[in-house]
């Protein structure tokens, strides 16, 4: 998109050096907030109450909302109270609660100390509920509505109090003890005749979560119904707070995310972009299932052991360990990732395990028997015959084919089977990736390439 | 949340055997069409017109819309064509076309043999564009308003066009040559004068993509921006429809999919559910790769047999092999996930790889020497002192300590470098996960381990 090679980023930094205040005020009314919030964070630190001032009044709480941890805090810092509880007046109570989440102690106070005590409480509460619950991601901004209003009149409550709700789009009929009793979008009431009664236009099959549900099947359901929002109502069935579809576009990938870092041996870490996160940190999440799993091939080796006179009569048994390994490791993962991708997303239950298995088995079987003719001809005709190695003979080609196609089998079963178990007690499917079965398929393979090996040489 | 062990499903079948049709009709008025879909799914082939004709004609086509391509097949064959056709006419375009390409010729013949003339173009038309890009995601049916328009005019407008189109929340202000001026949402409208003119609540900073812009990026646009919709205009700017948020959910859930299948080595397979996919079909996606990679173990084959004589010389370094190997690998699948959902998430791009690889060659340090002092004990003071192993020497322990920290340094560099360069000769990052990462750091650390072990055993 760019044609020239000063970036926006550069312009604005200059033009904050040479203090051209009035250009920057136009330049700031042509972006969105998201993108404002980008120069923020690689701007000097001095720098940013000076820009942050000169942002248009409707758009500074959108801009903040949207700057990563460490640029609100500095802010924070700098700006007077009158400032902070203008900010804070904008914000929605979820965006409110999700900054304070990531606050230190003294700036959750400074918060606290400038919301109104109305706020103060509905903050208390929201904050009260566990990490990756509904509850923890809902707004309470949004348009009640009476069963009894007529279309006309709730337009006209939208129209009064819209302003400060986060969609305005779906609009909740309770009754007078809260009770959720339906749904009506505004679609709904400005395509009606202005004297309809919202009791007769709303859906009262109305689907909602608890506080307490996971986010992840929030997100789940908010994608399946393609819903904007989805309601949250306590132990009591009494409206609380709504989910909008945002915030579940922000869930669903960093679930997707954590469960790709978690298939690779990596203990999930998303709470910050990736060159955000220290060297640490990092390593923190990293060097665990590193030594887990070094460790746990000790066994693998253990085998290699006591096979040690069967290698040292056939060593060039030992030039094949890593193409059995490597096939094993990767027929596991493929049947692994596969199942618990699929899980994730709902498409299979543990009382499909039958059929899942009777899927995998065949393919495996498939798959073993392609790979062990390759092989055999590989190590027959190919190491053996062309490349002249008078000890890649026949039956070491056999060997190698039989180990691969029972290799393959062994993988696929595992690699389908240990996800749908952990899932079933209660584990997250994804740990049972790649590098936990690669592990126990590096030591069923040779100890049946060994097995194979020991039988058919004779050694 | 079941309590009964009859289900709905059961239920609705049984009731259908015994005609019981007012009853089914009371049922399925309560049910969301996504979950009417579900139980069309399972149900006997001549059941399904049956049960489609007690549907509420105001959700028939929301429930078509939501079924599987074979239900939809099948109910289409079973439809009259004046019922095709009043389900053709209540689905939005992009549904139509979505269902189009999953069809047979001869079924797509009858469907737009069933469409308006008008409906025809715009359906051959928005099959044009090239799979993956916006235009072929995109709906035609949005609200147009004109920037001369007052508010209450445009809002006279959406409640008389408003009831066939996919969204009125954002409407979007186009001049008399269709070219986009600005967006307004209809909270705007509604909480404008009924004076205003729409030219002056516009918001004229559109974000908007081009009909070839590539799905992916159109949904991130969407999920960075937290857009409900986002515009779609033509090479000369002007407006041809819009992609709406549910549509990106999905398209960002089947990237997420596709990134997992290809990190772990299957060509990726996402238009059915796992459970629905054959046999053959399944087999086709995972065995290209298995034979690729396992064709490239030979060359960690080879660097094993150049060493024959070092392994029969000293025959306990075979038994640390799997151990190296595996942790070589694990290290380099580490780094090359991280790095690849940050590339596809936007969090890094090219220009970065200086930061992104100082990164990972102090955090491969940490987690080198961390594996390296580990490996060391577990070799010399397990193996050996504990073990009784007397070939497990120190010498030996110092040897598979120096391998791992240089081949988790080898491994993290390689993990973090490969995507990138793929990503910036504009092959897909994902290609280069575990896989082929292993592949590349077995033949690294077997060749290291020996170069080592060579010089220190004086073999």
């Amino acid at each position: 998109m760019e044609t020239t090679t000063v970036t926006l980023q550069e312009t604005i930094e200059t033009l904050l050096k040479n203090k051209k205040y009035a250009t920057l005020r136009d330049i700031l009314t042509t972006m969105n907030p998201v993108d404002i919030a980008f120069i923020f964070e690689d701007l000097q630190d001095e720098k940013m109450p000076i820009l942050y001032r000169l942002l248009p009044k409707d758009i500074a709480a959108d801009v903040f909302v949207e700057m990563d941890d460490d640029t609100q805090q500095f802010l924070i810092h700098s700006l007077s109270d009158t400032e902070l509880k203008e900010v804070l007046d904008d914000m929605f109570m979820d965006d409110v609660v999700d900054m304070i989440e990531e606050m230190p102690a003294n700036v959750v106070k400074r918060i606290l100390r400038q919301s109104s005590s109305e706020d103060r409480k509905k903050i208390n509460m929201l904050l009260k509920f566990p990490e990756d619950s509904a509850g923890s991601i809902m707004t309470t901004e949004l348009v009640i509505l009476r069963p009894g209003m007529t279309a006309e009149e709730a337009i006209k409550r939208i129209r009064r109090t819209g302003v400060d709700k986060e969609t305005i789009y779906t609009c909740y009929v309770a009754d007078n003890l809260s009770k959720l009793r339906g749904i009506v979008t505004i679609k709904d009431l400005l395509l009606a005749e202005d004297d309809v009664k919202v009791s007769d236009i709303m859906d009262t099959n109305v689907i909602s979560v608890n506080t307490f549900t996971d986010q992840e099947e929030v997100a789940q359901m908010i994608k399946k119904y393609d819903f904007l929002a989805l309601p949250v109502v306590d132990t009591e069935n009494r409206l609380v707070g709504i989910v909008t579809v945002d915030d579940a576009v922000d869930v669903m990938q960093e679930e997707a995310t954590e469960d790709i870092q978690k298939m690779a041996a990596i203990t999930p870490n998303t709470d910050k972009p990736y060159l955000k996160i220290g060297i640490l940190s990092t390593w923190k999440s990293r060097i665990p299932w590193l030594l887990l799993l070094m460790i746990s091939a000790t066994f693998t080796g253990l085998i290699i052991s006591s096979f040690e006179s069967a290698l040292a009569a056939s060593v060039v048994l030992t030039a094949y360990i890593p193409m059995l390994m490597d096939s094993g490791g990767n027929s596991g993962s493929q049947a692994s990732v596969t199942v618990i991708r699929a899980l994730s997303l709902d498409e299979i239950e543990f009382k499909d395990i039958l059929r899942v298995l009777w899927k995998e088995i065949r393919v495996a079987l498939l798959c073993g028997v392609a790979l062990g003719m390759v092989a055999f001809l590989k190590v027959w005709l190919f190491d053996g015959v062309v490349m002249g190695n008078s000890a890649a003979d026949y039956n070491v080609a056999l060997i190698v084919a039989l180990t691969l196609i029972v290799t393959v089998v062994a993988a696929k079963i595992l690699g389908c089977c240990l996800p749908m178990f952990a899932n079933k007690l209660g584990f997250d499917p994804a740990v049972m990736a790649s590098p936990f079965i690669t592990t126990i398929v590096d030591a069923i393979s040779l100890a049946v390439y060994f097995l194979i090996a020991t039988s058919v040489l004779h050694l």
